[in-house]
């Protein structure tokens, strides 16, 4: 910043170079990605407090991670990408190593880079994609329950990849969102949402430029009942008409979720 | 039995109708498979412990399960066998539900059969196979960390493969067990051992007639040194002549090990 900088251009509140990371982890243990401050003062688990720690451990300074996605307590990631300002100290391509290694076993960072101050997790995002695990037999699931939903009815995977292709566009999910997301506009654009088998499993593989609350774990509620047979595929039709929660399906358990990768690039 | 019978014939000690199990489960949160009592009456979470427990609660009668093989603390199994005698009064292919849904997630039972009163989970065995897989990369495993060995070295699979094949067929693998294993002989066949590589990871496939104590993990800690060169592949035909266990490398851990299957047929 120089003295001739025009007055109506705040000063940076964080003078420190700002950077991006990308962290994986298992979300079985935590209570979700985001810091929490309980009243009562006890120790919440949480994904962004573990790596924050870690952080300051190394780097010796205040680190404030803003993670691109607040994944719920029980949802994994293999690609969260979250901003933070610090001064780096050592070299940006041996951070990820000397993070993870002060980290415990169900995280990992994997990759840190050096981006622009305006560079903002959340807000820069063009696109996103999550996959949801359904393990669909009467047998549960044993080395990878941690990772699945188990679901005990016979799914008929035509007709899911019926109804999610008409997920994809640019629609108004109002329906598909849990009460209490706070957005003023509901409309996102889904890029592509696939239904994919892996006997006994279905997975939906679902990437969009923003996500509301709940809004993957609604859609496939939804699509499970038109897997079951209970709804035909043009429900989705309807509740993008009505978008109202009370027509869309369930909202499906935490474990089967994933945030598989964050892009920032425009969309090709 | 009628009065007939030769009194040189013992009677049944269990008159009861004996049954052999088929069952799966996680080691990762188990003290291994074998019930413990230990002297100060702590309660230890087994394998057989917990499965045994859910069939006295279903079967209302005394269980005792023995079990093909006593695997150690943090080793899996997806075809564990073992027999018990019991009056089952509800029909057999039901069982294996009945006891599952009794079970807690780490532990299944997969399937269960009528066997003749002299079926031995142990000595009837014909044959058995282990996997053991490493994760042979720089970067920790995330979501199979309780299934595999994070070794850190790069491994030459042809340096390996090499050391494999010499471990096929009858040999004195005294020299492969770990002190205290208890056997007079130590003299086991070995039916194949192969080296798979699914990037990162480097799988060892071992199925014999019978293992002694350690006996995988051992194979595999020396199948490592050769993998790494710090021993030729010809080691193995060493310790076979020196049967002495410090010729042999260390004993891996258990997170990488899985049972998976034992068998009871002659083999073809």
């Amino acid at each position: 910043m120089t003295p001739q900088q025009p007055s109506n251009v705040l000063p940076a509140l964080d003078p420190r170079p700002r950077c991006a990371l990308t962290c994986a982890y298992d979300g079985t243990d935590f209570h979700g990605w985001q810091k929490q401050n309980p009243p009562d003062g006890s120790d919440v688990r949480t994904v962004a407090g573990v790596i924050e720690q870690a952080m300051i451990k190394l780097l010796r300074q205040p680190i404030n991670l803003v993670g691109a996605s607040r994944t719920d307590a029980g949802v994994h990631a293999k690609g969260q990408v979250a901003h933070f300002n610090a001064d780096v100290n050592i070299a940006l391509d041996r951070l990820p190593h000397a993070v993870t290694s002060r980290l415990p076993d169900d995280a990992q960072v994997t990759a840190v880079r050096s981006v622009d101050a305006d560079f903002d997790a959340i807000h820069s995002t063009t696109s996103k994609q999550y996959r949801y695990r359904i393990h669909s037999s009467t047998k549960r699931p044993l080395f990878d329950r941690h990772y699945v939903w188990h679901c005990h009815w016979t799914l008929d995977a035509a007709r899911m990849a019926d109804a999610a292709a008409r997920i994809v566009g640019e629609h108004d999910f109002g329906g598909f969102a849990a009460a209490g997301h706070g957005r003023t506009s509901t409309v996102r654009r889904v890029f592509d949402c696939n239904v994919q088998t892996y006997e006994p499993e279905v997975h939906i593989v679902i990437s969009a430029n923003g996500f509301l609350y709940n809004m993957v774990r609604i859609i496939v509620g939804t699509l499970v009942e038109v897997g079951r047979g209970r709804r035909d595929p043009d429900v989705i039709d309807h509740i993008f008409t009505t978008t109202d929660r009370q027509d869309a399906g369930g909202t499906v358990q935490p474990s089967g979720l994933c945030l598989e990768w964050v892009k920032y690039d425009a969309p090709e």
